[in-house]
């Protein structure tokens, strides 16, 4: 421990605001088109970085993609993609997908890809020997952890998964065998809600966890 | 949104209070033995089942593992895979290692398995066609969500990685096809601190994120 740091407390009113920020965190599609605040990318990049990690092997590679030729290509195969999956629906399933916005790329003012080093030096292998996968799981959380922080901040995220991840390591030009993660649309909402999009648009609903006992 | 609600505003107080969260949340391997408080669990999962899905899939299957035979079958499992990383080691580092406690398997009054579903009729596909692996990074927000909740009530989550995960699937009894994610041991730590434990016992240190921009 630090020798300044007391360990805090959480009291009664941060769960509550806390149980707010997890129910009111949204996948962000339709976004302002405003700019984040000058430095406010990194302080979000620098939080995502205190997320856990398999033997503290911190294995998330951030990219920051500005270049309007690179978003261009990014928005060509997320749109080419959307159009084969709405290919798998039929009748009012497809008319429904077919409605739905599922990223935000045209409007988003920060774009941001994120890999995972599959064989980082970082963490010398431990806890990922049988799980490799672990790797790809800590690069998940540093994402979660950079999207509440975000919210906390009046920001909304979206993630895109609608695309061809080795073409996104083409597009942005980055080492062949690092895992693509996902791509990322980050600014201010357009609206707050705390129901899912895809429910209040009648793709799906919530339902209650699974829970087995053994 | 829901008739009754206001979009929260998160002010600076709980920014500074969830950065002590993230900053303080640790991977815990040092348990009390204290039970938790009845229906504490179960308000976890419920927390937990509020976690970012592909197409609102939520394919995360919680399993509380209360059996002290099935307990111990993983507890031996984790021996072995653990013996065997250690042989991965040489000199210095190998010392190291052998003096890490990577498991709180013995004193955590709570253990929990999750499962991702590999194929749920949930969400009907949407946003998994390209990456089917988001339904797994799913199950591992479920999990962050838990893990930071629980932190805010005093409790400490620690992950075991260091098993065999179809071995996991047969000592739990739960269907071949769904896909372990991660064993989890829950109770109140006998410490907290800001610093992770594997850096404290010089097993690595944390970095500044990689950062790219294109």
């Amino acid at each position: 421990m630090s020798d300044t740091a007391l360990p805090p407390i959480f009291d009664a009113d941060f769960q509550h605001h806390f149980h707010d920020l997890l129910e009111w965190r949204r996948d962000v599609r339709h976004f302002k088109t405003d700019p984040l605040p000058h430095g406010m990318l990194e302080e979000l990049l620098d939080v995502a970085n205190l997320a856990p990690s398999v033997g503290l092997s911190q294995p998330w590679r951030f990219v920051i993609v500005d270049s309007p030729e690179r978003r261009t290509a990014i928005t060509s195969n997320f749109e080419q993609e959307n159009a084969a999956a709405l290919g798998d629906y039929e009748g009012e399933k497809a008319k429904t997908y077919a409605s739905l916005k599922l990223s935000g790329l045209h409007d988003a003012p920060v774009q941001l890809a994120v890999f995972c080093d599959p064989d980082p030096d970082q963490g010398a292998g431990l806890g990922r020997r049988t799980m490799p996968e672990t790797l790809a799981y800590s690069c998940t959380m540093a994402i979660h952890t950079l999207w509440l922080y975000a919210r906390t901040k009046g920001l909304g995220l979206g993630w895109v998964s609608i695309l061809t991840p080795d073409f996104i390591n083409q597009a942005l030009d980055v080492p062949e065998n690092w895992q693509f993660i996902g791509y990322f649309c980050l600014g201010y909402p357009q609206q707050n809600d705390n129901v899912p999009e895809l429910q209040r648009r009648g793709w799906e609903n919530r339902h209650a966890p699974e829970i087995l006992r053994r």
